[in-house]
């Protein structure tokens, strides 16, 4: 099958797209995803995937399940730097070096990390410390295309939002745009494949099976995230927000509680959501609350809105697969939008 | 092996006690694990254990891990009425006509319906419709020993808190003791057994693996349940609760988000849990948010309690396992009050 | 979306191929997943999904994440006799007769129930009972494309194999085919989905979680259908097969101890597993054994092959979806075979 | 809480026993668990527990479901030799000199290790590498109660067998003993708490949820240790045996498929195995294949026995707790016999 494959890799589905996708930091989940949605893509071709830990090893070897013919790299921008874009998979702080860099030789970059997500940097560097590239802060776009496609659609530098407040957001969205939050207590749901690949007493089976514990209590990273732009979009909170680990892989769902100045009735929600959700191809509107299931390996955002009547609040459940729509998948659909494609090219669900 | 079992049923378990008790519905998760909590205690000898739908068979095949040598019985009370004390474990509705004829008989009896909990009889007709033993109505203690113990003592009728309410109540007595409770948000995560024993498209493996999903939303019969006590215990609330099912079998958590009339500092938080847990042998308060792992098979309930100050709320995070301290091991906890008993009197954590 | 979606799907999707594909029994999970592959497939077209217990509720009720815009109908053969081709998800036993009046209008059928996969009448009867077509018995191809490919090319009735059957065929074909296979011992793993939709006290997810138990010991009924296809391909033996329930949903693993009439080495297995595999696209010999995960959501049979030389055994261990390969999959891979199109054609892995 | 508890160590619990029993190498999961049975054990005391790489913290901090109040100290022999009797659950190879240090002193040793099972130097050295206290080679009394009671009961150094051993010898005693056993297919399935609290990509939870996998194939260091004992038991053969790893916490189960000599019919197993395990507390007989979450938290092994008629082969399938009676309860049963209690005493099922 080797020899299929490999054919099939230089013919139908690496060769098939005219623009050069690197990813630069393949070897976690989202980053492993993400050259696998681009091997598969129509329109872009796969130019390298990078590792500084696991150069020399095939792909396959840590990822034998996404079925990608590609030996991981040390990145090496004469030779990656030619590439038309990236999606740069590198941590907090690591990354914004490496954008620098590909910026420079004129690659587009969407960037998985939070280095260029906020637009105060006080902020950034009270949640992250010193930001590795000052020069590019606040360069780039919020990379929520539900949102901000216009934006995506001219920049050269997208900031892939985080996993939660791409959730969150989606979920929130319609209300915070009716001026009318005073209140959002938000209590997060995830499997554990958004605490990244390395092993740790925490993302141990035994310690995760059967279990379930809050994280992150008062202090998470994508707090500020959240609220900055919960605020661009009419909503001015501080955010309560509570991360828990669940004994799942993949899966993340946000139960939002919300206090607004007046009232809402079920029907004035109903049409806020279905209005806000009309033309956007991955955002459900759907009447039973979801569960994570139902978005698995998608870039699917199902949501559930409830006008409460007997607390007054609006109630909003709204799912994803952290390492699609929360990480890869979203960045594919950033690119798309980058590059002119229909968004769903390539993630359709 | 049956003959040793056989032999130290006879000696020196079951018969080791002089109080019999009856477990009426022990075909369930819950009257199930009653009858070995009663089996395996110091004090009670197991009268019987009943059941309308599986009588005639060996507990044993329903639940071989419990190994009780005791066969299902029809439940007559000519030969049961003489029972010193009876664990009913029925669904709300056909519990309290047991309870009642156990009652005539001069049996004192924990149960575990929801049927004697509430204190007002419309709301308890809202929610779960004509009551089966109008006259006991309101007749019972609501048995949560950490706040009834006196009352629990000196009762005949107990009824054994919800799952649910048990773990918010306990998380928020503290607070709720303070008068400064506004508003309170419960974000609940429940294991599966929660559900019951009988299979269902909701139960079924597939479904529930690698899902996460809300359920009872706006209209979980816990509700008024919750409201009734934090009313009792000083916080005139309606409290948000939304229930979420979780792959896993048995573990319960709240997660509690609390508006409070005045800031409370983490150090009256810390002093008013810890004054509040002293002396409650099944109270654990701890520093770093618990996981429903660490109470599995006990009647511990561990609490975290967080004064945040960015968003000034006071987050409580409780853990239970809804089949022993939701459920089983709290009536037997209040048997234990009922008799004289320690506490922890076969139940020890 | 819905707008997008049921354009989508008119368009693109659900339009573009000419070949009409019926799936006559869509509620189960392998018939839903037939359904979505089906819509999604490039040159075949969802002509309609039929259920007998559902029809009349949107598909997308029941599995919500296949995303499919398809209302459950009940088969009208006047209405859907006019498909160019079905594949039959109805149990063993109700099949036989919905294959037979499909047969009759025409439509070529692959059927995934086990009423044409063997080839002795009494062994049919003695495993399943009476034939509900006994006219077309034997009238079936096994649907094994990895083996049958040239007869599958040319048959309007496809019997595709049980998932067990699948697994354990291809992990010892090669060794069938040298003839020198003595004894073999398979012992089998599943995931729940394999146990069907329907709700049980066995598909409980408490009676599944954190367990593992054997079932159909000694009398599965994938047992006949191993052993007659094993001396089709060369090893006459009574194959011990025992399956095992496990917590996961889908995937099977089967692992192989085969007792050869002379002694294999590792150069030879290698040879002789590379050189079948050779050419098949969704075979992968691997030099490590293989878990499930690695081929979840795909029709790939991934298979490590052990000449032990401690105990003179050769071991094999082979992992495959019972829902993709073990069913739908392989299902579509017969179709694509059936009408002249690659045989990865919309299932590429 | 912490007072009431701190009260019931010292007085009720810790202070009950009168025999001194040290835990040395309690951060690991056999050892931490041997800690909390000790401590509640009725004619024990635990005496201190150990570890190298915790010593200062408090058990709880790594075990907080255990509930003992006792902080890890750094193994001192002048403050831990006076012990009466140890647990020692160090890694092979490093338990050899710690063990020689604990027998000088005086101390009775229960070793969880395997430098101490086996009988024959150089498989030891082939497996092992070089041992730890060649003085001490082959002193230690195999520790499975239900084989090796009277030795153990005189014996001041057990050890404690290995896990898959344990489950093995249980489940083909009777057959061994026959002398009619000529081949023996032992397919194991285990949790992943027998890979150990050591994070790793194997036990990474995204690694192990939804997979199952085989490993150690043709070289696991059970296999020498299972030959040893099936022959002493009366069959002389060289065990197929190969480990799964399976996505739940605790329990094993091994499935035997043995080729025998002549033909057992299932009233003669069934004969040889009620027989057999007449008088063994531990051991239970099933009708029914068992699952592993049925002697969960229990050092129970079931097992059920079927002579196969179609293939001939005698089948046995057998669970435990692989941290109970695979090791930390097991340790306790050996005490047991060692002190002249019964051996039930702390460990009833």
């Amino acid at each position: 099958m080797a020899g299929a494959r490999a054919q099939a890799a230089t013919g139908a589905t690496r060769g098939s797209g005219h623009t050069r996708v690197l990813v630069a930091g393949g070897s976690g989940y989202a980053g492993a995803l993400a050259a696998r949605l681009i091997d598969r893509h129509p329109a872009f071709a796969l130019h390298a995937v990078t590792s500084r830990s696991h150069a020399g090893r095939p792909l396959s070897d840590l990822y034998p399940q996404h079925r990608v013919d590609a030996v991981l790299e040390e990145l090496d921008l004469d030779r990656h730097g030619d590439a038309d874009a990236a999606i740069v998979a590198y941590p907090h702080g690591a990354a914004a070096p490496v954008v620098a860099q590909l910026r420079e030789r004129g690659v587009r970059v969407v960037d998985l990390s939070a280095d260029f997500r906020l637009r105060d940097r006080a902020t950034y560097e009270g949640w992250y410390g010193e930001h590795g590239a000052p020069e590019l802060f606040g360069a780039g776009v919020y990379g929520l295309p539900e949102v901000y496609a216009r934006e995506i659609a001219l920049a050269d530098l997208v900031a892939n939002p985080g996993c939660y407040p791409t959730a969150t957001l989606l979920a929130l969205a319609p209300l915070a745009r009716s001026g009318t939050v005073l209140d959002v207590v938000v209590d997060a749901k995830s499997g554990v494949s958004g605490a990244g690949r390395a092993p740790s007493a925490k993302t141990h089976f035994v310690a995760v099976d059967e279990n379930v514990t809050p994280y992150g209590v008062g202090a998470h990273r994508h707090m500020p995230e959240i609220d900055q732009e919960l605020a661009a979009l009419g909503a001015q909170v501080t955010t309560t927000f509570t991360p828990h680990l669940m004994p799942l892989d993949q899966g993340e769902m946000v139960s939002c509680y919300v206090t607004t100045s007046e009232p809402w009735s079920q029907a004035r929600a109903d049409e806020a959501y279905a209005e806000w959700a009309d033309g956007k191809p991955f955002v459900e509107i759907v009447a039973a609350p979801p569960g994570v299931r139902g978005v698995r390996d998608t870039n699917v955002c199902s949501i559930c809105v409830r006008a409460d009547e007997r607390t007054g609040k609006v109630f909003v459940f709204a799912v994803i697969d952290n390492l699609w729509k929360g990480a890869a998948s979203q960045a594919v659909q950033n690119l798309n939008l980058m590059h002119g494609l229909p968004e769903t090219t390539g993630i359709e669900p």
